[in-house]
């Protein structure tokens, strides 16, 4: 199949040992290890045509016979996710027809009507096509020019930066750049900042996408630990005193994947250390319209006096839809400046009619984010009754906002929970996807952005897949009342 | 202004001297030295909030008087392009309002009115509002997921294929990835190749954003001299031997900015030279559409067979609109999976309504590409009319195809009359823009994408701007017989 893509790539079988986590289960070692495998190829951890170690050197680091190793290549090589030849030995590769199946994080395998649970984000509103043809209406006064838009219309720049002032931090549109999705916004920041061997701070767990960014610019992720209980700011400033960043990380409200958010105190202690240790601190607000219970949090960038240092970044992904490819960057209108200068090596700048039309659902904002946020609500505790009838030992607290639950599995079986759950028709990102390091394996993501339907046909899945995990884990949680009582 | 953005970057006086490249001209130094200087920063060759030297180091490097460098200094301060204070120095930094003049190049300054001759890039046909209309209605069908698409459309991916196919390219869809406008294509395949310190192998002069592409990822651009002759293929072949380049970077078909093209046999050499070296070519067909005269170019890609060395990728921003940010690599399924996969650190996916709108454009393409060929040749001829009017002294050769003049200015004079020109109310990029380094002083590139009224004003510009340079070069050229003749 690869007859003329360069292979000059290897990955060791250190790095592979790392790379596959947790894969063992109970059952055939062989076939966990190629689900473990493949995953790895899919998701692109291990990169296409990279030449991988021969079977008897991988049976030797992973501790497993070499028997094992062989018929776990040959499976994949059966599959199309692998190729052996004389001389290069064997390269991964992908099955014909896998680039139509390729998602944000993943190149899927299994039957087309499986349950997609491996992103937490919402279909569009219906307000969507209005917008769409009000957005059309204005777009005559731009059709003259080239359409270059590196740093984003004047209408959308105005109605981002009513609504920072609306929430308490007065801002003018020259300091708001617009960028193609707040991934672009991360990218951007972290590129402009960060080079190899360069420190990055960011929560753990956090939204994986991010530490992509980071790695992508060679720098290193040094995580604080932001669990159940938040981030422990006294550690995250000694942690920024420690390694000095070239830039934070930060998820202040709804974090991806845990839920949980700054309080207002902890934001202001937050800046603060912007502030002392002048270092410059990224909160990324694409989760703060999607308050479910109670108030919605207090602006991450405060009074909006320390622009240089406390930057916001936000998304129509997540309040609107991410079908727009619509996000900006909140600073100082130097930074705004100079990263709409730098932009120009990426994508020279931003659709316009997408941004016509964010600008338009802007307008439309409350009506539209009171019915996304009670469907959530709904949608949460339906995935909460769901677990707690059919997977009583997961532990997991429903979040106060967001897109999904961050749950306890009671033992370190993430991976080979999600390898066996793509045979039972759900595909899920396993816990590690969200940290810097192998850990992580306890945790597992669940959305509940999808519809109900398949959030029960999800759940279905994950019981029957967990219950194939029998002999791995136990079957009931040593406390399995205390686990119980989490649900309520 | 600038209160708490982090200033700790420098520039030295040695880096400073070469950003300014040449600078001088007959008149007060410090004007000159002023608008070289401002430049710098409004094109970011000097980041915002980066120290200069001090007024008596520049004056040394620079060999001019401290009363000179003072003065100009003074100017830059008095227009809020540099904020000095005790302790931190002279720190580069923006008048207000300069958010919203921000281009690809540079911030603007200067009357609202000035014509804009820095980009060569189209506006938009009257078929857009249609295809607009008609992406709209096929919309609903994608509205249920979450809008990421990190591949493509099928339905655009299949147009862009069935083009490559119909110029002699088999393609399937499997071999297109769309992406956010060419130039993130060219960032993704830059990026996912090379890394500081490796080389990237480039023609000279060259499009702009490729090269800042180069350096972005701290890689390191090798010029093969590409003037009006074209690209020796020779020279090209034993200069990819010599340095090994993790890529190299062409534009086969009416190259940015001088016009001239791979013929047939030079393009089967150059593929030739990636599969004898193992190497992955680029070639940025973003103008292919735009033949002027004589025949279209054949595809780069040739029979496809090399697709994971010999990696075409393509815009819909010269042939349609550049506000679409619409683009695409044609490559091997591999190599095509691989970049999707990796550029969720950058931006998820394309957004879905432009890239309906970009196949709805595909299917009208004839029609609209024959009526912007017959007004580019017009306005093409134009202004080599107004040049040889006005300018007699430039000597240039009409290209067959593409968006701008590379006009040989006699004299390397090219910064300092961009920089008079700015004066005069015409925005240009100076020839060293379109190199790697400090040489193409003598050239000019003069974009014919204009209307007729902006480049008859643009030459009247242009034309005093020249004449204000008298003194710094021969007002007239020693070969003006010659230089005229260029223009028949």
């Amino acid at each position: 199949m690869p007859t003329d893509v360069p292979t000059d790539r290897r990955v060791g079988s250190h790095r592979l040992l790392q790379v596959l986590g947790a894969w063992q289960r109970s059952g055939a070692s062989y076939s966990a290890l190629a689900d473990g495998l493949r995953a790895a190829v899919q998701s692109g951890a291990v990169p296409l045509h990279t030449r991988l170690p021969s079977e008897r050197e991988l049976a030797t680091t992973l501790g497993v016979s070499r028997t094992t190793t062989t018929a776990a290549y040959d499976v994949l090589r059966e599959e199309g996710f692998l190729v052996s030849r004389r001389g290069s030995g064997t390269v991964t590769t992908l099955p014909p027809g896998a680039v139509d199946r390729i998602t944000t994080h993943t190149v899927l395998t299994g039957p087309d009507d499986a349950v997609d649970l491996s992103a937490a984000a919402p279909s569009a509103p219906p307000e969507l096509h209005g917008a769409y043809l009000a957005a059309l209406d204005m777009l005559p006064a731009h059709l003259t020019g080239n359409g270059y838009s590196p740093v984003g219309l004047p209408v959308l720049r105005q109605a981002i930066a009513d609504w920072y002032t609306a929430r308490g931090t007065p801002t003018g549109p020259d300091q708001v750049l617009v960028t193609h999705g707040a991934q672009q916004a991360i990218h951007l920041l972290v590129e402009s900042s960060a080079g190899p061997g360069d420190r990055v701070v960011v929560e753990q767990p956090t939204y994986p996408h991010a530490l992509d960014a980071v790695r992508a610019a060679g720098a290193r992720p040094v995580p604080v630990p932001a669990g159940p209980d938040g981030l422990d700011v006294d550690l995250f400033e000694s942690t920024v005193r420690q390694v000095g960043p070239r830039l934070t990380y930060l998820i202040p409200d709804h974090r991806n994947p845990t839920g949980t958010s700054l309080s207002a105190e902890e934001r202001a202690r937050v800046r603060a250390v912007a502030r002392r240790h002048r270092t410059v601190i990224v909160g990324d607000e694409a989760l703060t319209e999607l308050t479910l219970d109670g108030d919605a949090p207090a602006s991450f960038a405060g009074d909006g006096s320390d622009s240089g240092l406390v930057v916001a970044i936000g998304s129509a992904s997540k309040s609107f839809w991410g079908g727009l490819r619509i996000g900006w960057v909140r600073a100082h209108p130097d930074v705004v400046a100079r990263l709409a200068l730098r932009r120009r090596h990426m994508d020279v700048g931003t659709a316009l009619l997408e941004q016509l039309v964010t600008a338009q659902l802007f307008a439309r904002r409350e009506e539209l984010l009171a019915r996304r946020r009670l469907e959530l609500r709904t949608r949460r505790d339906l995935l909460v009754d769901l677990l707690a009838a059919q997977l009583p030992a997961w532990r997991t607290t429903p979040p106060p906002g967001g897109l999904a639950l961050w749950v306890d599995l009671g033992a370190p079986v993430s991976s080979a929970l999600v390898a066996l759950a793509s045979h039972h028709g759900v595909r899920l990102a396993p816990g590690p996807a969200f940290g810097v390091d192998a850990g992580l394996e306890r945790y597992l993501r669940l959305p509940f952005s999808e519809t109900p339907q398949a959030l029960r046909r999800g759940v279905d899945g994950l019981a029957a897949a967990w219950a194939g995990l029998a002999g791995t884990v136990p079957t009931t949680s040593p406390d399995r009342d205390e686990a119980m009582a989490a649900y309520v």
